[in-house]
């Protein structure tokens, strides 16, 4: 049967065409249902214009969109009726199995968390974001934005949480884990990280130890643990120099050689480099230790980065994450407490 | 008169070529006198393949080396004629206006602080890196690695120091001060930055609030202040990133062209890229907050790298950066207690 998955027809900076492109993609090269939620108008427009006969996409009705700038908390509050809400809530309802957003990433997290609360034994949920690696392998940074102040068992559950993510999804039978820290002998970090290298050197988990900002990209670490400060100042570092580094390489190139060659060069080129460092082929970032499964997509979300998302959701789900998670995680405090 | 600059001639991991280079080259372009600190027999060998006729390059002796992975305060402790603690010796004994090091930056900074000791109202010495940005401003962030915990009043006087620091050295009347943090909203932070606003607000600086990770590369802010913990992370995750989209695009570039073309271009945008990207235009790190003028170099400076420095260190002693620190965080310990 197929896994349904709730889509946030409302949310990206172009919506609704690429979640319902996407949801098209989708649900003809997996076995997924998808559910498209938003104004029900706008959207059986939209979808009237794509072939989709016979392919499992659906409308399901909320009347109220939350903005790109709304206040997250205030937003999912105010609004119940929102798309965001109302994906959630089949979720919940065990409706579908799994809900992809590419809007507001504060609200999707706010009323993921509302609303479906934590797994049992998990204490913050954890957004985690994939990244990019020279080695070809994609690493996993989790918090990148969920919680601003952590304390050391956080960190600790990040690490279970990550792990058994990648695992999962990313097929690798021990994924390595490390901290990130300013250093990668044992005793460099702050309070933060020097209470957690201690608590997750005790899990059974592959753990390198510290790792530094570098290896975010050079593929030696697989899911590296973090604050959400910190893991959402790493991520927004990264897009602000990557956006820096394509007007520069682009003004150098073109300075180069003549007007039309180097325009040309440097197109073909950056699609090809657009497309190894783009972030939407790992379809977006799982809310990892709710009770069901979220994923939030990049705002400016291709129709491919939302097809992607939808087969991650599903594949969470199938995977069977929470559950493992549920169940590791006791494990750990079992041992802590002994 | 000549600026008297001491330089240790064994800190760069190809030294003590760069240094003895980019002192000849300093001597040469700027008012300066420079003291290369290192193995006087070794010295003496390298600068004989120098025509240095007249120059004002002399060397000091200094025994010992502190290597690149030596734990830094033990290392400073231990050795007590190495070429840092000598080249800061010279400094506080007022032989010389300011230090320039490209060893490891850990010991420098250890080195500085434990000899020199802080300035009168200052808690915590910085470090400020400077990073290029999109609109060829640069951007001057601190602390990036000599305060893994901070307190609220720590970032204040990082925000104080940072401001008169670029004023100074880049010649802006009122740049532009920012806090990192997660979001441009006021509400928007962890327990320390949030603080860390409220102090900030109420200093006569030209105040943005909150700027986020993606600032840093933009030109949207001069200063930008954040806890060492995290300014570390943010220059590592740079550092790595650079390297592997150098790796991604010449790849890409190589396969969309024939070989040889491919490899031309590349090398040649990658030359003009490399130039625009390159931190060591800036000439190194200022240690900000030390009774004393203390400029950290990369380890892989060249030349040119090291003449920036010392340039650099001239400036800021000739700026009188430091009278003009105690003054204003006198003021602002005034307007506090008032």
């Amino acid at each position: 049967m197929a896994t349904v998955i709730a889509v946030d027809a409302m949310g990206s900076d172009r919506a609704p065409r690429p979640e319902i492109e996407g949801a098209l993609l989708a649900a003809r090269h997996y076995d997924v249902e998808v559910l498209l939620i938003g104004r029900e108008n706008q959207l059986g427009a939209e979808l009237a214009q794509h072939r989709c006969n016979g392919l499992p996409v659906h409308i399901v009705p909320a009347s109220e969109v939350i903005g790109m700038d709304e206040k997250p908390v205030e937003a999912v509050r105010a609004k119940r009726d929102s798309s965001m809400r109302v994906g959630i809530r089949l979720v919940r309802e065990g409706r579908a199995a799994g809900f992809v957003s590419a809007g507001n990433t504060g609200a999707a997290m706010a009323a993921a968390i509302l609303t479906l609360r934590t797994l049992p034994g998990v204490d913050r949920p954890a957004l985690a974001a994939i990244f990019p690696t020279a080695a070809g392998t994609p690493c996993l940074m989790l918090d990148v934005g969920a919680n601003v102040d952590c304390k050391p068992m956080h960190l600790e559950q990040f690490a279970v949480m990550g792990e058994i993510y990648y695992r999962t999804i990313f097929g690798v039978a021990r994924p390595r884990v490390g901290i990130l820290s300013v250093g990668e002998e044992e005793n460099k970090g702050n309070e933060l990280t020097l209470e957690a290298h201690r608590l997750i050197r005790q899990l059974p988990l592959n753990f390198l130890g510290n790792v530094e900002g570098r290896d975010l990209y050079n593929g030696n670490v697989d899911v590296i643990v973090c604050d959400g400060f910190i893991g959402n100042v790493a991520l927004k570092v990264s897009e602000g120099l990557v956006l820096t580094i394509r007007t520069m390489l682009r003004e150098s190139l073109q300075a180069t050689l003549t007007r039309q060659i180097g325009a040309l060069l440097t197109r073909r080129a950056f699609d090809d480099f657009k497309h190894r460092l783009d972030y939407s082929e790992y379809g977006g970032a799982p809310l990892l230790g709710v009770r069901g499964v979220c994923i939030v997509a990049h705002g400016s979300s291709s129709a491919k980065a939302m097809k992607n998302a939808i087969r991650v959701a599903a594949e969470t789900a199938q995977g069977g994450i929470n559950a493992i998670i549920e169940q590791e995680i006791a494990a750990t405090k079992v041992k802590v407490e002994s």
